[in-house]
């Protein structure tokens, strides 16, 4: 059984990685490739031509249609052959690619992966940051050589800040921060409160000035597989609480994790603020800044992933800090098995 | 079951390719090791010794025999001992490499693989265009990362040229053109026949003149694994036909698969012609050039191959333009099947 | 069943590779790491977190205990959780690492593979020439993608120095003398005698004249994977036999061979000296020349490794002078069935 949900919207791609040009991507085990057509909206369709299997990704686009580099079937967005390799053959209808469900939403390309007709746009997660008012929105795409889960893990607890980015968002107060651990549907809340701490570099760069802060993350699972994490610092007694924490700058990190195979993911990262928003070289030096910790983080998540498969005796284990991401796998799995029984 | 036919003669070696040092080539799935003897005639045997299985291919020629540079096991030319590593032991003449008939004939070193005692010379595919007078013929050697199969579909049909080598030999008129295919014993032919074309750059060149010509392109697969292909351009009105067609310029391209996995194959390669025999320059430039319209093929084809094995769900599917490797692949199979019951 | 004895010891690394700072490294197929304690004895555990299962060999030392880099589970050098990774927890003693008895002594550091409680320091093999007084001794460690076995094979027959290392301590002679081989215990001895020839150049350099000398190799399998190789030269007549020759120059090699993968191996070489033993630069200009001839060793047994993997229809032969390596695989065979009966 995969590791992950089908009958799920999956995002496939930034919007700004799909052009004209096809994009070949593997999504949850299927080789697809993408395009746009002339009215801007994304085709997606198995990466073979039905003719001999050669990646439809390396074909020419003609119209809104793409032609086989190999004997040059022509075949329409809708999949359905439009003309045959050899011009006096009839076409045949009949053949034609599986196309997948696309939606466009919240800055990312979505598409549906399992049976077509439960493919309901409105089930794309509510990834409301990436596209509300008054927040900007930035981010990128990675390749990261692990299980899917294993970033869901890493987002859903950031104790590992503390020692995989030392020196630009960690700090030993995380550790001593009490945890609460919610689910509500299908999501998971992990909550931690830091009051009168001393701002990380990052964030008192944010606020620009030193000095205690309230300090807040709640990271939030959403299924199939998205986190969001609500963070940020107020100045120490500008009334900031968990619920309610506008006082200071505030960010909302959105990460989707799309299984590739069972053992790498293509991660989805970006970050919304709601301050400095017309400052786009806050944005760009956040971008690089970025790259750097997300380095940290593939070290690790690279690591564990080659680690778990040379200790094929040992299994992971989970302590209170873990809650988020236990909760989580749970969900997941609860939501697989009742997919197999429907 | 094997993908190819056993008992049967393969290409493993161009004639220019073998000399007194070994050479290591798997043919077949077996790990073969070739080198010409004092007399000339051509030793090929399994490419492990007998001892401690070190490849012989890394030993040393002493006369007509080889001595493994392990520890100096001496095996003579037919593959069995001559002298033991320990000087004082006597000689077991049990102790022997496996050897394989071998035949050099049409600038091919060719091994038989299968039962020994079947392995008949008159067998050998008759390639006459490789060593007929009045021909020149010149070619090379290319590991291809496919399975042999998709090459011989690939030459079975040259739609593709249309596509994958626009610019130089492809033109649209392949497309438009009707296909005859006819099976004759284990021969398949696939014929074109272009009245009234414009020549196709490469084709103006050797006639040395433009305006309309009269095409054509015979392939021809012949068992087990060997494709000719009759092609050529006379002007328009000189009466060239199907059947006869001396009054241009004309070639028969050769190409012999070799399987070397299920999944990788030597493509041995050559082109014949009766025309401008004495202009080496022309077959010079003709090998360069064929370099380029060759890379373009292997892309397509390796890419087919990681498709196919991306895609275990799919199966390659045949239309009009694809008789030719249909019935060979038929060919094929159908000896493989009588082969097995015999 | 696994290839290599399970309930001895194991040399995992030289003393001087092994710091504070952990080194990995996988033993008889299990990832280990290595570090030094204050009082500078070993600690060896298994490189996996007991929480996320990240190596631990990328953790951060901390007194004698291990900090992971992940989530700072702290754990000590006896593996048992010291510090959770969030500070409210109680730390649950259960939470722990596997360890490994480990014991340094002549000049390695030896891990216990198998059973903790029959881990008995009496059984690590008596390597005397490592630490004996009046004698030096230096070496080195090197990956090698060969079953540990093969190298067992290589050391236990030196014919191969004819061919292998022609120039430099191979000779002829080396096929004409006649081999004693002798099974005493749990150790097996090769012997044999070149009396009055000529010495190869690295020996009449070690002695210090040409001319005729009577020449040793003495080679010592020691369960589980350790050779010893008594090797050396005295001038013609000067009285040495094979059992005592301190007449001229000796030296003791000294190999273990331990497995890291069916496949895989380290190699740990060392060459022990009683001449010129105040020469440190005798003994750098052998390290030097010691790894050209390694390489050698390398280029034929990697050869051979593959060579065995691409013939799975053939099996490894033995000859009269294989008696030395045929002994010690049954010792080793008929001690992992008395292991696996006990």
């Amino acid at each position: 059984m995969a590791t992950w949900l089908e009958n799920a919207w999956y995002v496939a791609a930034w919007d700004y990685e799909v052009d004209s040009e096809p994009l070949a991507r593997t999504i949850c085990g299927v080789p697809l490739m993408l395009y746009r057509k002339l009215d801007r909206s994304v085709a997606a369709m198995r990466d073979a031509c039905p003719h001999r299997l050669l990646p439809l990704s390396l074909g020419l686009r003609e119209g809104d249609s793409i032609r086989c580099r190999y004997h040059g079937l022509k075949l329409g967005a809708d999949g359905v052959a439009e003309e045959m390799p050899l011009k006096s053959e009839a076409v045949n209808r009949r053949v034609c690619v599986q196309t997948y469900p696309v939606v466009e939403r919240h800055r990312f390309i979505w598409v549906w992966i399992g049976e077509r007709e439960k493919a309901d746009p409105a089930l794309v997660p509510d990834l409301w940051p990436c596209s509300a008012q008054g927040w900007v929105f930035d981010g990128g795409h990675y390749a990261v050589a692990c299980d899917y889960r294993l970033m869901i893990d890493n987002l859903m607890d950031l104790t590992h800040e503390t020692y995989v980015h030392a020196g630009s968002i960690g700090q030993q107060e995380i550790l001593e921060a009490p945890l609460e651990c919610e689910v509500k549907g299908e999501r998971v809340y992990l909550s931690r409160w830091m009051p009168g701490v001393d701002a990380p570099p990052f964030w008192s760069g944010a606020l620009r000035q030193e000095g205690k802060v309230d300090r807040w993350q709640i990271c939030e699972f959403v299924l199939p597989s998205a986190v969001m994490i609500d963070v940020g610092v107020a100045p120490l007694g500008a009334g900031a609480t968990i619920e309610k924490h506008d006082q200071g700058v505030r960010g909302m990190v959105v990460d989707f994790m799309t299984p590739e195979t069972e053992s790498t993911h293509h991660y989805f990262w970006g970050m919304a603020r709601n301050f400095d928003t017309g400052d786009a070289g806050f944005t760009a030096r956040f971008r690089q800044q970025q790259s750097g910790v997300f380095a940290q983080d593939v070290e690790i998540l690279e690591a564990q992933q080659r680690a778990i498969e040379a200790n094929p005796d040992l299994k992971l284990n989970a302590y209170r800090i873990d809650e988020g991401g236990t909760r989580a796998r749970q969900l997941i799995a609860r939501a697989i098995k009742a997919n197999a029984e429907a």
